[in-house]
């Protein structure tokens, strides 16, 4: 018992802390490229920021691009589990369909001040011709389609439009967030979709 | 009188028969561009399409792209003039809103429809970068704001939230219109937002 486990923490340990290796590169590929330009990112200066050597940094990606598609991707992926995690933990179709276009307003708002951040655009322009960005917003409009068929069911939004449409307004509207000046502005955004939605 | 009246009427043909030239022109390298893509079209097919000589084109543009910027500059009018004139037929606050709203899901469906031609992403892609466009936005962006300040006026849209913010509401949801299958999928979206915007 006590040596089968022993091997399974250490790789346990071996596992995170390659995690923690892995964000730091992310983080810190990000952050260059937000504050320099993308292209004047190096592998020197990514290693020299993540307190590794570019050995190491090496075993992990083979270029500059790459770490910021993969840093791009965890963006993704975090966006789209916060969205999971609001519907998750809300009660009721209405409920949840509430919570989850608030999140998203504020996704999309703390997005849009990324984006415009000195050489944000730049960055925004490479990122987005991965096809991760498709596939997520599809992601997206599948989960809001889903959250809309209930809440029609349930009564709480009209049932005259079909849910796909319903949720490319939704998701059209909630985009104007990336623009709104605060977290009340995206919040009230999300009001105005909703009461859209209402029969 | 008479002798004063006959040069007029001369420039005036002149004028007339110039702009017909240019339209066709126009025209013909949209039609082109479409077709074929962007980098294909040549100052020649151009000519030819339009019915007039290659010297008499280079009278009125220089080279294909500053065609096609032309072209793109008498969309955004057409499309700022059908705007203005809806909101011009249309009797008080609340009838102008609406049926700036739904001609403009009408103009964005219509666009839309020609970027998902073979080569209109491309062409997309290359006129986007005129700063007309984000000029035609701020136009589009204004006018709404000002009918949503007249419409919370008389109390046909809420007032607790910014004409601005209620105009960024707008022309985002609208955006939908793009993708709609159809004109009433376009109305059905312009009435969604509208619904958005009641108290």
């Amino acid at each position: 018992m006590y040596d089968a486990e022993v091997p399974k923490l250490w790789s346990e340990t071996i596992e995170a802390h390659r995690h923690e290796v892995r964000d730091a590169i992310l983080d810190s590929a990000a952050g260059l490229a937000a504050e320099n330009g993308l292209l004047s990112v190096t592998m020197s200066q990514i290693a020299g920021r993540a307190g590794i050597g570019r050995a190491t940094l090496y075993k992990y990606f083979p270029d500059v691009q790459a770490v910021v598609l993969a840093w791009h991707d965890r963006q993704i992926a975090a966006h789209l589990t916060r969205l999971a995690e609001a519907r998750d933990h809300a009660d009721g179709a209405e409920a949840r369909l509430v919570a989850v276009l608030e999140t998203y307003a504020l996704v999309l708002r703390r997005r849009g001040r990324h984006h415009r951040q000195p050489h944000g655009a730049e960055l925004a322009a490479f990122v987005h011709r991965d096809p991760r960005v498709a596939q997520a917003e599809r992601q997206v409009h599948d989960l809001l389609r889903d959250l809309l068929t209930d809440a029609a069911a349930a009564g709480a939004v009209r049932a005259d439009v079909p849910p796909d449409e319903l949720a490319a307004y939704c998701a059209a509207a909630l985009s104007a967030a990336a623009d709104v000046p605060g977290d009340d502005a995206a919040r009230r955004l999300a009001g105005l979709v909703l009461a859209g939605l209402r029969a």
